[in-house]
């Protein structure tokens, strides 16, 4: 069987694996004091060309979301986000367990507008007793979005405008950073997202990493204390180096990037072959997961040889599918897969 | 200027005044436990045909909610609920800050169906990974809706059976449980509603008490600690005998269920009034809160004499207000109102 | 039975009744928006000597303790205070139950002291990981103490003085204010405490109310969103006037500190007439709250006619109990116990 | 420099990186649900001599108790414990953010007794309002202690049958595990453990692993939903297997408790060269944790060679220092240490 459902079926990358394998009985503290995290954070800055932010590494999405999220709330205070968001669709709730309300608005293949934000604090803030429901304070949007798709650099910035307009924080996920930067239909660079947010994370775990995020805290206000809100999230590794030796290795020369790309051309090989046979797709995505409409029948038929993330059941007949690659994804499967359609 | 913004403009009604002053100078102990809680309880029971169930008294309908549904549920699990509930639209995400998010469905004129319940449940369950939303647990209904609306005592008891189905529990929310019971489009006597869920509160507060809400729980598993519950929640009244006192009073010769009765005659009366003079109504409500669009010359016409609530802007030239009565509502007054409409 | 195991066994002054009779049918606008409300800040404010604070009105006092402390800390900031203090002892954890640890600290009669907080947080601050564990960032202290003792003005000026050092608040709980300043071992008037802490509260339910307290916010950090908070927390009464008319009456023409007075006057009686009969004080207190110390025997005795609070059993043939008066004491009442002790 | 301080300085024992490397472009399905986790499962149930236990892999060891810990309790609920124990110290309040309070009893040498555990329960229940604080309802010991200290069987048999009688449940961090069974001062085994508790967890990232805590839950009560608690604490690894492949290989051949084995013999080489010596200790540990008190020129001089973690001042002469060996101390590095007290 092939898989194509997720982008973390595999290990890590090898040059990843090796770094921690080689320096397997050195002695260093925990916690994040040491010198591969120390290494790694420098690098990440000279990526993002800005030194004065914060960076701190934890294992997953999920305990990466609620953490900066958690610890940048009051408990009457809420977020804002798209309804097919992460937070919101695949994190069991950690966020209202930590007290937050979520309020979803519309999206368009993922995508949520600076408009559609405006117009909710503005409901909020005119409403007869606005304390009656939780006040709108940070706005959580990703890059590449669940549907594959890509925010352009000016929607972001609109956003972002609204948020300092209204007082609230940017947040943004970047479990895919890897393979949203730099792609065909967003003008976005690396270095562009701190200047366009509050914080955002990097992640690891889905772009090469064994697993792993690090988290870049651009708002001073968010700073404060932050790693009070890791252990208490029991989120601090307690041999924090292998967060640092991985994201060191993943940003020396550009790894990180280069792994991405990769990604996305294989990503858009399997598109233009699907588009080309009249499959339709779900969402028009540049990046590695693709969303693919099959007939139940052929679908069938494929995942013989193949195994794709059911999405959505769009009708009797026919299913849209998630197809993903990755760092690991071969060219040869890529071929095999292609060939089948 | 007459106000029919809402049902707890005044005080209370003056035979539960009367008890309070007649009692100033007597000494109980706190906490609830006194003689006045005691026959309050008994008579609650009483009319409610039901001798096991468990009586708690608590000051206000937010509290009420945060108490009892916390109480029920573990942080990973959900409250069902229609997108216009009260503790949706206007409890500050309490819920949430005690950890539990709350899942809306659609609904029509306030009402939720045992179907759509079914349906979102059946959804949860049927999904890839059940783990990584929260778990649905417990329904919350109103005894009126919100929107003034009444379900049926069949449509109750399907949604009751839905929430045994699936192991989940039904809290309703009578915050105005007084004009709620024998109206014209409903079957629901007072003692159907034990046998028809889990918990659900008796309020006093919009019904003739100068505050105060009767949480009667059903369930065994509901019971158990409840007074750690409502003590740890602030809501615990020192002076305990303050609620029992009222609801003594209250539910002294059906007291409550004539203050409801006669809110909604003049409820009715002003309906009927606005129906003849061809004013549209929002919704179709048979009880104390009537939702009528007004054009808005004619709306700031009758805000010189009258308040009422501001429900919802219908378009620019038209406005829904909520006009509410009460036990305090005067003939007189309604004559006034229709006489402008 | 002569009751003086409490300072909340009866209803509320008279005149604190009349206003709320007076007004029953009156209309007005909820949830502390009324002129009641309004006049009451106002005089509140005009005894304190201050128009810029901020003040609100609450229910009990487990609601307002919880309400304030927790709008005040994040998740990962800790509340110190003696081991004896309400929040710690009486409230079922409803601090936690918000997410804050509480840091115990010794007292000496209820009374903790500018060098043991002080102490804390440098042990914190210099620990190798200060991170392990939960920031100390509130104080919170009452007046008079659980143990009916008092602070002196420079006690509390050294602490908030400590506070303000290293960044905390001090918040000072007075559920019992009406006994507590102007008493014969403190130098505190009630104009004096907005200027030595961050937030404070004045009692109602125990000093002369029916029910409520009145939150004073003093630090800017801590007035904004409040209303949020109070409403998140159940704590915002529908018919707010309630609360208004009672602050209202309590602090006109000083019946407020009038009816502390008198109930501190009647328990020295108390006092001095048991320390003449020979019987040990468990506390020195010089207000509303006295600890004698019985022999079980006489303690037996003397419960044939009056109650009294059990408050420690100090040997199998001794016990400490509380004495309680209050507004509500009668001279008699004193006498008759006088004459038994 | 040759680090002592603590059990985590160096990666994972070579074999267990090994089946990370060989298995690393394998594809499996993420969240736990891979033949690797299924694999570790079976052959800890082995070594358990228990096949109804449920197992569970999480990362750490903080993320493992909040999660056990607040999914098994309602906010009104409190956890026992010793004053030393590791979610009290060193887990930054985790527990109470997650709205639990924490009661703290006497130890020695981090242990505490079922009498103690008894009294608390019985003062608690005998209070006279038992609802105005938190339930006991769990009590936490670690295996080994904090102090490196070893219960017997008989005295963790006296907690459970405590925690049974008063419906509480006992949970057995075991951090330190593989250090901790068939120790000389105490006579458990681990096959006895799930015999005497309700649930515990098998530390792997001090013992051997990369990272991993594997958690073991033997009462039914806390078995249910356990995967939604790990997803919603953001604690349930994406690429699970990487927890399965190293507790598969720990538990493969009895690896974790040779690794164990040879630390203490580590452990006890330098306790008694140092007693032999004259230094005394601070505890009378048998595992691989040891408490040595030096006088500071001494371990000034110590410290030039080695590191230690500075455990407690004990005068301004003499201090306590942790002392760790772990599996990948080497026999040379404790000949040195030996050599140089």
């Amino acid at each position: 069987m092939i898989r194509f459902d997720s982008d973390y079926l595999e290990g890590a990358h090898p040059k990843v694996l090796k770094k921690i394998v080689e320096s397997n009985y050195e002695q260093t503290m925990g916690y994040g004091k040491d010198k591969y995290c120390d290494s790694a954070k420098e690098k990440i800055k000279k990526a993002l060309k800005r030194d004065d932010v914060d960076i701190h590494f934890m294992v997953g999405g999920t305990q990466t979301n609620m953490t900066v999220i958690s610890s940048a709330l009051k408990s009457h205070e809420a977020v804002i986000c798209a309804n097919t968001a992460h937070i919101f669709v695949n994190e069991t709730g950690a966020i209202e367990s930590y007290g937050n309300r979520i309020i979803t608005i519309s999206n368009e293949e993922g995508k949520i507008s600076s408009n559609s934000i405006e117009y909710l604090v503005l409901s909020h803030e005119n409403s007869f007793l606005p304390e009656f429901s939780p006040k709108p304070k940070l706005v959580y949007i990703t890059i590449p979005t669940e549907c594959g798709t890509s925010y352009t650099k000016g929607e972001i910035e609109d956003i972002y405008n609204v948020c300092k307009k209204y007082n609230m924080y940017l947040y943004i996920d970047g479990a895919r950073m890897a393979y949203g930067v730099d792609v065909k239909d967003s003008d976005i660079s690396f270095c562009d997202i701190p200047n366009m947010c509050d914080a955002f994370y990097i992640g690891g775990t889905k772009c090469g990493a064994l697993f792993g995020e690090a988290v870049v805290l651009v708002n001073e206000e968010l700073k404060k204390d932050f790693r009070y809100h890791i252990k208490q999230h029991g989120a601090l590794l307690a041999k924090g180096r292998l967060l640092g030796m991985q994201f060191d290795t993943l940003f020396t020369k550009d790894l990180y990037f280069r792994l991405g790309k990769q990604a996305n051309e294989f990503a858009l090989k399997i598109k233009n072959a699907a588009v080309e046979k009249g499959y339709p797709l779900l969402y028009n995505s540049f990046t590695n997961q693709q969303f693919i409409i099959f007939p139940n029948d052929k679908l069938e038929e494929l995942e013989k040889k193949f195994t794709f993330w059911h999405w959505e059941k769009l009708s009797k007949d026919h299913t849209a599918v998630r197809i993903c690659t990755s760092w690991a994804t071969t060219e040869e499967n890529v071929e095999k897969l292609i060939n089948s359609l």
